[in-house]
């Protein structure tokens, strides 16, 4: 399997076609895990596509709650050891006085990991530290956000070489681009984007607009919450939590952003 | 938002259909977290959509190294605190003489859980307690795995209904259909599929077939080879990490079966 770029490999396979096997050459989305330090020691091991992993590092500290702010990390750290390539290992360091609570990461990690593991530890986790969001003062645009998709598929290379990249892209109010990220988790594409904020200083992302590619679960809602998104738009389908994380986060929730056609599941949109 | 079934819920919403906002009432996939007890002490919080539960436990407890057959897992009782719905928390009762290393399996789990966190530590765990499959004698049939995706889809009512629900089927080497369960999550689905053959005795499961309705990461190839399945097919694309294993590890992996074209990334199949 060779690189052919960061973020997907050729592959040989055979290909059947009614009946018939043909040896191709295919394209897949890269996997490989990135191991995120603190001060030198492991916190977590984060399976994702090679690129922004800087980004991804950054952002997985602020959405997990280690760090409350760019100013608390002062640098990201390729390291290696024995085992493993230097590229897959990133070392934080933190500002002095920022203080690592090692069990309650770990436990709070441990439960909210991704898009399987999560719970209940980490919804109040999330309520200590991120507060519902005010009302905003301006509703999102209907017109707006239905434009975002081809937007977002435009500037979406490689999902359509490989099928297998989840895209995070983040719109001003305006529907205008302003990052575009791609993983093999629906997580990590949001951590980077997040991750790609928090390096410029321009958090929280208040008067945004996150679309995602797949579907909302309620560890996305929260994510968004804490780098303050306050309207997420899925190509695909919500949650019943993510639907009730929103309404209670005062976020907007769109889901089936699909042509002219929309579901606003939480909050509410101008024309 | 009222529970119409135990998978989807209905909820309230506005659809906006070319600029024009409706009021509509539609369902979504059902998202709650579970919390697995060991001998009563918390081991994760799943997010997941309820049904089967103990089978999904069952299968966690398996994939994730906590247990190694049905005989070693004597009971799953619901339980409750004074927070959380007793629905929401099952209680694994050993069998006795099972040790729990509770340092190796939160390390474990923390660096594997679901389809964002895993690694090289959890590559290690698995090679340790799963050997590579032996060749299997019988190839399986691209005409076979071909008719899957029909088959699935015809009995997975909801699906259609909220467009949020992963399926994960267990069909034998002729194709019949043993066994379908759904999630939010893939891997959930996956380890409530792994949680019926155990609670059945009837792991390993060599010669049968999985069919997944998603993509296919590195550690729903790690849950499969746990489990003892050999071939996993997925109507979409695998990442580089999950054809690599699959070829370490003696599994067929075949990705994006449509109509009546397959991939074939790993192992070689008959006609």
């Amino acid at each position: 399997m060779n690189r052919s770029s960061p973020r997907t490999s050729s592959v040989d396979l055979v290909r059947w076609q009614s009946g018939v096997p043909w040896a191709v050459e295919d394209q897949v989305a890269v996997e490989e895990p990135l191991e995120i330090r603190v001060g030198g020691r492991s916190l977590a091991v984060v399976m994702r596509t090679p690129g922004h992993d800087r980004e991804l590092a950054a952002g997985f500290l602020l959405t997990e709650g280690v760090v409350s702010s760019g100013r608390e990390l002062l640098d990201l750290v390729y390291c290696s050891d024995t085992s493993t390539p230097s590229e897959n290992i990133l070392n934080a360091v933190l500002a002095p006085g920022v203080a690592m609570d090692w069990e309650r990461l770990q436990r709070h990690t441990f439960s909210s990991s991704s898009c399987g593991l999560c719970g209940k530890a980490s919804i109040e986790a999330v309520r200590v530290r991120c507060a519902p969001l005010a009302a905003t003062a301006e509703p999102v645009s209907a017109a707006v956000l239905a434009a975002l998709p081809d937007r977002l598929r435009a500037a979406q290379a490689d999902f359509a070489v490989t099928g297998g990249l989840h895209a995070s892209g983040l719109f001003t109010a305006a529907g205008e681009l302003r990052v575009l990220r791609e993983d093999v988790g629906r997580h990590n594409a949001l951590d980077k984007v997040v991750g790609w904020a928090l390096q410029r200083d321009t958090l929280p992302l208040a008067g945004h607009l996150l679309l995602v590619s797949g579907r909302v679960s309620f560890e996305l809602m929260q994510k968004a919450l804490v780098a303050g998104i306050s309207c997420v738009a899925a190509i695909s389908a919500p949650t019943s939590l993510a639907v009730a994380f929103a309404r209670e986060s005062g976020q907007t929730l769109v889901g089936f952003v699909r042509g002219s056609r929309l579901n606003v599941y939480a909050g509410t949109l101008s024309a």
